[in-house]
């Protein structure tokens, strides 16, 4: 089959807040084949960033937009996205923002090809078997211990074995503050369920007060203390793996593209790499990424906040894989994380796991509805012409 | 003095070729503070793509844009640079395009503070004296062994002493191919000048390639073999540089943020590390990697093929170190390059050097007849409401 269009759809929440809930927006990414099928994909980050990537005027060979990269070409099998992917790679070579955009087209291209050769996404990644995995709720810390404590408690009820609690106000009070978060959240969940710690960055390149805490953390049976420190700071995280602190340390979620990843693991000397399948360009570099991890002995967990469009890329990528256990499974209220695929998701089931779908692609189906319900319409002059215009839906 | 008005204007030639040529577009940013002064910068990358970043619409804390981040902040000193660069950072931490992007606006600001202090950037940077660099003509291969040579020809006659080629078809035909490329470009310059080869990514991950090309080339005397690889792939540049070739190895434009050119020279074993001033997140990140460049012993270059107000903003960054000798200067025919400064620029003197100007600020300045020349009207909507507008100039 061949491409035949690429619809993009900036879509938010009437009102965005300031906080790290990356669920408020998203770009939905929709492509048509000429035989009809349709494959869905998203892109984290900025949508008008991202959408900029497919209709930007070429500067030069190296930057050439996503539209002329795919639009036309043919793509029947999984070897067929592989080429496309690298061929949009080197039409943006020189596109910083290349790996989160083409994010979403890859993953509508193996939803696409998945539905046109009839196999779930994990087969086309050549996985026999899916196997479930435990769901992790992820939110975000509330203000206080105590609104911490309601939380974890929440969730418990809810009937999670694990959560996450991420982000403010973690790092910006005492090193004390920081315990009682984590003893409050721990306090909520009770004795059984898994707890990790988000601290969202907060110690830049302090490797010392990410030691301190996750050394106070252990107390709780924190499963892992996840990016302590920035992304870019691989010898601030040797160091503090180097000290071989009482609690794992997590990190990745920061990483767009394959060594960035590859370079966390190896010379970060993390224990869980954590990757944002629409970030990090799509099913094909995460894949990438998982078997790497594997050789490595480094623990592969998906990062995402976004609709169950993502939740579902994020399950195919590593669904064949049964040591690789943990799922992040975004629990905030945004109507964008249920509600883009509704009535379809990655649904917990009664023994509070979540599977690969074993139908065609990747197994959810996007609502036109909450597309339109949702959607911001942009329009991009340049010189007083027509760049772009959000399509009809 | 206060940060009034950020002006983004989008230059290119009228058509755009699809050449390995980035001085047919760019993103020119204009800081105007309160107190009448202006700083100017300009964005390598994608203009329509730089631009989103300093307009885009909220989508959580980490994705802020750097109008947003900039406008009304005190700007008195270079701290308050590096105050407002990691500033950006953090409003920008999950929008992948914003080292490309805040680069422009870096670079503004440091011409901004010089001239509000009375010093040129390369003192504000610590820098006592500056020094005079070996200007390399950086062009193009010609399309054959005869264009090349013919190319060759009239660098030498135009006095330069060193000299780079670059891109197609180096790579693209036999190994004797681009072998008769280098010859021909040696046979053209003569036996004096430095001869760099600047293989344009095209054996990506294939190491064995880039080993044999350096070990062919090193008769015809080449400095440096440019990226033989794709910058990704730095464990092939590290299995290249294990093998100790011939020719020195250089790479680096492909670095987005400082992690990766520190990666680079540490992990790929790199002999020269190519800085793109207006890629990287501007003259504070660059001025980074150049300091641990020398603590690496690792040469620093830097690399730019935009207007003479990067090359302004790239010399200043290594103005001060008397070591790193060689200076990337664009001879390419794109009247943005020489004529975007008219008449001011960073031109060779009688010696066949060039240097910062000891003046205040980056010292060159924008011609606003230029940018009316070549200005491309941006006017973006958001649900029928315009989010950006190209200002009147």
């Amino acid at each position: 089959m061949k491409i035949e269009a690429i619809d993009l759809f900036y879509i938010a929440l009437p009102e965005i807040r300031r906080a790290a809930d990356s669920s408020q927006d998203s770009l939905v990414v929709r492509i048509r084949a000429d035989n009809g099928l349709i494959g869905w994909g998203e892109c984290d980050g900025s949508p008008l960033g991202n959408l900029a990537a497919y209709v930007m005027p070429m500067s030069h060979q190296n930057i050439i937009n996503l539209n002329e990269a795919l639009l036309g070409e043919t793509v029947d099998s999984p070897d067929d996205v592989v080429r496309l992917r690298a061929k949009a790679g080197r039409y943006g070579l020189d596109v910083q923002q290349i790996d989160h955009a083409v994010a979403g087209a890859d993953v509508a291209l193996w939803d696409l090809v998945g539905k046109y050769v009839g196999e779930p996404v994990y087969r086309l990644l050549g996985y026999e078997n899916s196997y479930p995995k435990l769901p992790y709720s992820s939110v975000l810390f509330g203000e206080t211990p105590e609104e911490t404590r309601r939380i974890a408690t929440r969730i418990r009820d809810d009937g999670y074995s694990a959560a996450k609690f991420g982000w403010s106000p973690m790092g910006e009070g005492t090193l004390e503050d920081d315990v009682a978060l984590v003893a409050a959240a721990r306090d909520g969940l009770g004795p059984g369920p898994q707890l990790m710690v988000d601290a969202g960055v907060i110690w830049g390149s302090d490797d010392a007060a990410a030691f301190e805490r996750a050394e106070r953390f252990a107390e709780f049976e924190v499963t892992w203390l996840e990016e302590p420190l920035l992304p870019d700071e691989v010898d601030a995280y040797r160091r503090l793996t180097d000290r071989r602190p009482s609690v794992a340390i997590a990190a990745g979620e920061g990483c767009d593209f394959y060594r960035a990843a590859d370079d966390l693991m190896v010379n970060g000397g993390i224990d869980y790499i954590q990757i944002d399948v629409a970030r990090i360009g799509g099913i094909t570099v995460a894949d990438r990424i998982c078997r790497r991890a594997q050789e490595l002995d480094v623990t592969y967990v998906n990062h995402n906040y976004k609709s169950h469009l993502t939740v579902a890329a994020s399950i195919h990528v590593f669904a064949g894989i049964e040591k690789f256990r943990l799922f992040e499974y975004p629990d905030g209220e945004s109507p964008l994380i249920r509600g883009l695929t509704a009535p379809t998701g990655i649904f917990v089931n009664s023994d509070g796991l979540v599977e690969a779908p074993d139908v065609p692609g990747l197994g959810v189906e996007v609502s036109v509805e909450a597309i339109r319900k949702f959607l911001r319409t942009v329009r991009i002059e340049i010189d007083g012409k027509v760049l772009h215009e959000t399509p009809v839906i």
